[in-house]
């Protein structure tokens, strides 16, 4: 008889879940779906073309050094260009303060590590990215809700929680949040760093989408407002390809000090051929000509979107214009459920995320929607947008 | 005035540290040092210049997929590989059947995720590899050490251990062990699988070195004589390369589904272009064409370091010759303090590691060390060995 192992599984497996969107994506790959389900990058966003020349550069410059165990903290000439590249976004950091990662997940999934003991308080936006949720679950941390609107966080809530209670964290995407595409507004960014330095709070500000503005001006990333009260994570996910897996942070010594030795054992260091590929995408200029490619693909699919939905959708739904990002958050009419919508529109054969999977409480967001449009082009978002109106006015009627 | 953090960071930070040989490194870097310190693979057995051809190939037939993300287990296509690498070893496993991660470091990490609750006992080979202890510490369990021999653990302390209490696994590394060289013999992995099956215990092998045999007959993996009660580790790291942090494993399906669980929170998955580069190196022949070169530039460093060893260590002074891997043991007569002698050596630049650092008791393994014989020439290791032999006899001389 086979030996039954499930008696040695540790208790904190108990809190491990596999992501529940996953249900969501198995109808999503039926043929003929067209899918604003995913959050995944376009792949015509890849610079396939300059990925020969850039292999060429890293095995000439680097040889056997790309192929080797390197620094746990990551492979200085990357840390280096990551550097160069965080002044643009008001971020002084040297290649020192930069530690590397196999993505931001890693990073999320280290700081639970470092900083969570089971039952711990972790304080979270409502709604919130799920794979964040995922990462810290592992740890056993209970998590607290803050009330966001329009404008992301709410500054007086999140205040009344951390006169209340201590909190590990508070794990904030400031800009084009996902999944409602949300921006932190400057006055509360200023709002927020007031209070988290009050409280010697601290924050991690998971940034993977701000490059990804298609109008506007560009909001400095809330770590500017408090960097010795923030660990800023990032990635080269939407702005080079997320199969690299490369993330990293910044932030106060102490945690980046306890990060690499989570790191350490975690996986030793990130690849190091895929930081001198990064390398040379950031520093040879690769990046400052392909960012505009990416950002004049998305921009006709969001503006496609939103003129659909302004066409398609019934008076009752509501949605804000993000200036960028992936993701349009729709929130419907209270009574409405987006999951039964979810199911009928995947028998017209259009998926989208039901907006219920991003909060914690059960009974929260019921209503809402998460459409993603990097992955079509504009006919088809139209076409789909068209066809998920048709189901929500089949469902009023209802 | 600035926040003190050092609150906020979880229990299990107090198990977590820095690899203590990290320590030692800081002085093997220092000019004209001749290191037998280091455990990685030479610069010259990357294929550097199939690379160019590998990298080609990758965006040819892959293309966006190569950047992509990706599922969770892995890249299909170098699941497969695996699968066909596997059968060599006689293990039989689907592609279905094998999980890639970051190096084998990251699955040993979350095999310790999923397994161990804060107190549950590990059992570890006497002395065993550092990075595996480094990985579970992280979960705080509590260590039992098995005695081994020049064959491997000791089938018997093994069972009288089992018998005594439960361990949530058994850690082994079978072949060419590190830090000794050692492989456990094909009549002690008969033994070993009858115990692990009457007591069904679980066993980690972990199994980076069985490629790198410089003679002998091959010795079937672990594995393969209790696949039902053996999670088996490998990794890329030693016959392409430990830059791009490829490790795999196969095992029971409890054991997969959960690890793809962790796995997904701690990372999403592993570096797709990454993967699609060793299924080239493996599928398109450059691995059987690369492993003998790999072979053929370590067999005689080690054989130049056994003569060394011969001609100029005093007959105090006992090794066994392994058929393979990256390592020579060196066991000193009673008395002996290999770190004063490491100290002393340091100063003629000579590094080494001495061995008590893979013991868990600190008064184990005082008079042993550690001879790595990858990183240098014959000539380079004949001369450190004779430098070492000078100073063990000064030391004798004491």
């Amino acid at each position: 008889m086979t030996a039954d192992f499930r008696s040695l599984l540790s208790q904190r497996t108990r809190n491990m879940r596999g992501n529940a969107i996953r249900e969501i994506f198995k109808v999503v790959s039926q043929p003929g779906m067209i899918s604003l389900a995913g959050g995944i990058p376009a792949p015509q966003s890849f610079p396939i073309e300059d990925l020969y020349h850039i292999n060429e550069a890293v095995l000439d410059r680097y040889g056997a050094a790309a192929l080797q165990y390197d620094y746990t903290e990551g492979f200085l000439p990357f840390r280096e260009s990551l550097a160069d590249y965080l002044t643009a976004k008001n971020i002084q950091a040297s290649a020192d303060e930069i530690i590397v990662f196999n993505g931001s997940q890693s990073a999320l999934d280290l700081l639970g590590k470092i900083l969570i003991t089971p039952g711990d308080a972790v304080a979270l936006e409502s709604p919130s990215y799920l794979g964040a949720i995922t990462a810290f679950n592992a740890y056993e941390p209970k998590y607290v809700s803050i009330e966001t609107d329009d404008d992301g966080i709410v500054p007086d809530a999140l205040a009344e929680t951390l006169e209340r209670q201590s909190v590990k964290f508070i794990y904030l995407v400031a800009t084009f949040q996902n999944p409602t595409g949300r921006t932190l507004s400057v006055e509360r960014r200023e709002q927020v760093a007031e209070i988290v330095k009050r409280y010697d709070a601290l924050v991690i500000e998971d940034d993977p989408y701000s490059d990804l503005r298609y109008r506007g001006e560009a909001v400095p990333p809330f770590y500017t407002f408090a960097p010795e009260n923030t660990i800023y994570v990032s990635t080269v996910s939407k702005v080079f390809a997320p199969g690299l897996r490369l993330g990293f942070c910044v932030g106060p010594a102490l945690i980046r000090q306890w990060l690499r030795i989570a790191k350490q054992a975690a996986d030793l260091h990130s690849n190091t051929y895929a930081q001198a590929q990064a390398t040379v995408y950031i520093s040879g200029g690769y990046l400052d000509r392909q960012l505009p490619k990416i950002i004049d693909l998305y921009r006709p699919r969001q503006e496609a979107m939103l003129e659909a939905l302004d066409r398609s959708f019934p008076d009752s739904y509501r949605w804000i214009k993000p200036e960028g990002g992936m993701f349009i958050w729709v929130e419907g009419p209270d009574g409405i459920d987006a999951e039964e919508l979810y199911w009928r529109a995947v028998e017209r054969k259009v998926a989208f995320v039901p907006g219920k999977y991003f909060f914690l409480d059960e009974d929260d967001g019921l209503a809402t929607m998460r459409l993603n449009f990097t992955m079509s082009d504009e006919a088809t978002i139209q076409r789909a947008i068209d066809i998920l109106g048709d189901v929500l006015r089949g469902s009023s009627a209802d």
